[in-house]
C-alpha cells in the first residue's frame, strides 16, 4: 500500500520502532490519550464482539490504504473472529458477498461511508443498520470507530512510518491481551 | 456547509447541545480521550502559537466542510491571533495569499495534504517547511492535529448533529479559557 519502498519516516524518530508505536515514543503526551481512545472504542464495554469493531477498524485502514494500521487490526480481528483471516480477506475483497451478518455489513458500509466523509452518512444508511437490529450506540461507536481510524491512519502515513512486509510480525503481536493503555505503556517502558 | 437545513441528528442523543457536545454527553467515555487529545494538541506545551494550532485545526475543518467545527475554531483562532478573524477568511479563500509566515504557510499545506490522506504528504512539502525553520515536533504535531481534525469532523457530521448558524454563539464560546478538558467537564456536569 502506502510509501512502498520507502525506508524512513518524514521525521527522526527516537526508536526504530515500525508505524504508530515509533509515533507513541517520540510524542507520549499525545500517546496516552490516543491509546485510552482505542481502549475504550475496541476493548470497551459494548454490545459490538470485540472482533467486529477490529473488523471495522481493519476496513477502514484498507479503505485508507494505511499497510500498518491494516495489517496490524486485521491480526487482531483474525485472532477474535471465527475463520477471522480469511474474513477480513473477503470483506476487503467484496463487502457485499462476505459471510458477515446483516447487522455488521450494514454497519461496515456506514464506516466506508464515513471513511469518505462525515457528509456522505445518509438516513437511508443508518436507517438500514436499525432495521437489522443495529442500536444508537453501536451506530455511534461505528463512526467514531471509522472517524478514528480515519486519524490514526493519516497519522501513521503522513510521518511515512515504516511497516513490517511480514505477516508473522503482526501475528505475534496479535496475541497480546493486555489492550491498547498497555501497548501504550509497553512502548514507553511505563507502568500502565 | 453540511447537512444544511437538517434538524435532527441520525440517532437520538440525551441533549439538546450542539455539534461534538451533544455527542460529549452522549459518550463520556470517549469524550474523555478526545477531549485530552485536543487539550495537549491545542493547548499543550509547543513551539507553536495557541493560535497558530487553532488556526490549523480550522483550516482542516473548513477543507472538510465541518460547519460545527470550523465555526467553532475559526472563533478560538480569532480571540488568539492578531486580526484573527480576517485571517481565518483569508487563508480558507486564498492560502497562497493569505498574510502568515512562510512558516505557517508550509505547515497549512501539510495539513491540507494530510486531509485529503496520509500518503499525499511528500518528502518536499516536509523539507519546505523545514527550511522555513519548522522543526520535526512542530511538524508531527501538525501532521497529528490535521488528522484528529479528519476525525472530529467526520463524527460531528457522521452522525449528523446540529450546528448553530449565529456567529454570536461561538464567539462566546470561544472566550472561555479552560481548555477542552475543561469543556469536557462542563458539559458532563463533573469536575475537570
Amino acid at each position: 500500500m502506502n510509501h512502498a519502498g520507502k525506508s524512513h519516516p518524514h521525521i527522526a524518530l527516537n526508536s526504530g520502532e515500525p508505524g504508530i508505536r515509533g509515533l507513541f515514543r517520540f510524542r507520549p503526551e499525545a500517546a496516552l490519550p490516543l491509546n485510552q481512545l482505542s481502549e475504550v472504542l475496541l476493548c470497551g464495554d459494548s454490545t459490538l464482539p470485540r472482533g467486529e469493531r477490529e473488523l471495522i477498524a481493519t476496513y477502514v485502514s484498507a479503505l485508507n490504504r494505511c499497510r500498518f494500521c491494516y495489517y496490524t487490526h486485521a491480526a487482531f480481528a483474525a485472532t477474535r473472529l471465527p475463520d477471522g483471516a480469511a474474513l477480513v480477506d473477503q470483506v476487503r475483497a467484496d463487502l457485499g458477498a462476505a459471510p458477515v451478518s446483516a447487522k455488521l455489513r450494514a454497519l461496515l458500509v456506514i464506516a466506508a461511508a464515513v471513511q469518505e466523509s462525515g457528509q456522505r452518512v445518509t438516513e437511508l444508511h443508518v436507517a438500514a443498520a436499525r432495521a437489522e437490529g443495529a442500536t444508537d450506540l453501536e451506530i455511534h461507536d461505528t463512526v467514531l470507530i471509522a472517524a478514528a481510524f480515519c486519524m490514526y491512519n493519516r497519522y501513521v502515513d503522513g510521518l511515512a512510518t515504516v511497516a513490517a512486509d511480514e505477516p508473522a510480525h503482526y501475528a505475534e503481536r496479535a496475541k497480546m491481551t493486555g489492550g491498547y493503555v498497555a501497548v501504550w505503556a509497553d512502548a514507553l517502558g511505563r507502568a500502565a
